[in-house]
């Protein structure tokens, strides 16, 4: 009996320099068919079958050419890559079997051959995925509040923000994969939590359902003025997802021994001539640190106290989480350019295929 | 007996906002006496003779508009400050005698009246200023590599820095109070030590004297070139004192987990407009930090240890020390213009008085 299925991608086709890639010039989703009962295996080697993908702004770096990113650039006719969660389909690896979750740095398509390395790296998460599958807890959960993003608020809050009870954090890009959970996990240890976000709705949303104690939209007001306003004891912590203009006024607004998270510069994506920051030199009387963060290279170390920290609170209630779930591979190159748009919400995530 | 004797003193006469002060204008050299018998110490206050002050290009914010500076700005007829090594002539608190060692922050005269507070601070000076004057180390040390800079350079080197052997750090103004010992610190440390200074004769001494791995002038090199050639391996450490181009050149060429010590941005003292920094982006992906640094913030923390292993290896010779020595508190507001000249090396300390 055949088992050849589809097996629709999206791959890179040409370089580009600035802006944002064009669909069906830039990259482009393609039909294929995979045979899976013919598909070999080296050893150790499993496939398969994605069930979720994450799109973030950040996979630009593996598009265009001149960015700095941390993401190595795709070779044009590669299939993209991005997270996934997935089921093992076939395996030749005695420590998966055909059924098992998994969660990996997949590709945009719908079978993903996974590296001896990978299906290693993944182990860890099995026991997380099943957790969730039986607590009613969506899979989908671990591209996002369980996966890079909400990884990246928490590692990056616990190891360069150090909260304390009644400190000031304020989070730009808060209604974000990122934000939306930082803020939260502020709110759970006591801080007062300020989010700025380029869209009413979201504003409503942060402080309506999140509870933020301020937030504002950035686009209609005076960054420097409001924070005046609504800070005026200053911040303590300043999560930078935008960098450029933004991070300049906020520097300015720092209290002494302020930590700056720096795990973005969304603002310095598409633009030709990068802001220049001109009041980096306050950071020397107040002792400001700044650090970069890329989630990446903490896995190792914050990944089990991660997990269970945070999926205890899921289960109680105590952290929400909006989702914007797109239906179908053919329709995450639309998607990702969507995800550019400020009226964005929520973390973006396709559904490929069902369990 | 009359014990009236003279007190000049250096006094800030009238506010600027961009360039340098001009003597006579905004700051300026004026004679007056002290009568030593006749002065009245309230309880806990003593009366000091200053024997050496320091010059600091950090001292302008005290006397520019508009300066972002840790210093708070002198107020118009005050004496400037500075700090000073001292000795008691005159006491009225139980914990000082007259002929006790003194160090503190002083001003441009020849006499002070030091508070209850200060002299109290000082107190933990006085073991290792009678250490230095029973073992032959100049006193003018304690407001060079034993004060404020060599302080600067210690406890940022250890606490920002986190030196380990086979790394490569890169100091800019590498001949100045700080820079100087930092590279040496850092070589007693096993690294690889690279500095930039503004003219040629500097540059010969950071390789000669202090045995620099490399060494350049700024102003006649192209620095992202020469960082290139020099180290090919990344800097993992950058002492930032000039920020800037220079700051914006570096980012590029920091490691993985690189730590910048922001100490200073003196390129930025006498511009009109900031320099607008552009790669930041770069300490994402590479999780560099960045942390200002004031010494000020930091006395007590590692006021003993840095003395300690400080004057051991200054009595051992490991560590050479450069000074620049100007004879007499009158010549002491050209002096302080001289110090924002490239040319000027060393540590600059006015003598003012004998012991």
């Amino acid at each position: 009996m055949s088992t050849e299925v589809s097996n629709n991608c999206v791959i890179f086709t040409k370089e580009f320099e600035t802006g944002l890639p064009v669909i069906n010039e830039h990259f482009k989703f393609i039909e294929r068919k995979i045979n899976i009962s013919s598909t070999k295996l080296e050893k150790d080697e499993i496939l398969v079958k994605n069930l979720f993908m994450s799109l973030d702004l950040w996979l630009i770096g593996g598009l265009k050419t001149g960015t700095k990113s941390y993401l190595e650039r795709f070779a044009i006719g590669d299939v993209l890559k991005s997270s996934c969660i997935s089921v093992v389909v076939k395996s030749n690896n005695d420590q998966w079997k055909e059924g098992d979750l998994f969660s990996g740095f997949n590709g945009w398509e719908e079978y993903t051959k996974v590296t001896p390395e990978a299906a290693k790296q993944a182990l860890s998460y099995k026991q997380y995925l099943n957790y969730a599958l039986d607590n009613g807890i969506p899979l989908s959960y671990f591209l996002g509040i369980l996966g890079v993003p909400g990884m990246t608020a928490y590692v990056s809050l616990y190891m360069i923000g150090k909260p304390k009870q009644g400190e000031t954090i304020f989070i730009s890009t808060a209604a974000g994969g990122v934000g939306q959970v930082l803020g939260q996990i502020a709110k759970l240890k006591g801080l007062k939590v300020v989010g700025s976000t380029g869209d009413d709705n979201k504003v409503e949303y942060l402080l309506n359902e999140l509870k933020f104690d301020h937030a504002f939209n950035y686009k209609k007001v005076d960054i420097d003025h409001t924070l005046k306003e609504i800070c005026p004891e200053g911040i303590d912590i300043y999560f930078d997802n935008v960098g450029g203009e933004t991070l300049d006024i906020v520097l300015t607004h720092l209290n002494e021994d302020a930590r700056v998270i720096s795990c973005g510069m969304t603002s310095q994506y598409n633009v030709e001539s990068s802001y220049g920051i001109k009041n980096l030199s306050v950071i020397i009387p107040k002792s400001i640190l700044i650090q970069g963060f890329l989630v990446l290279r903490h896995y190792g170390e914050y990944h089990d106290s991660f997990q269970k920290e945070m999926l205890q609170w899921i289960k109680e209630g105590k952290l929400k989480y909006k989702e914007h779930v797109i239906n179908g591979i053919e329709n995450s190159p639309q998607a990702f350019l969507d995800l550019f748009d400020s009226k964005s919400f929520g973390k973006y995530v396709v559904k490929i295929n069902d369990l």
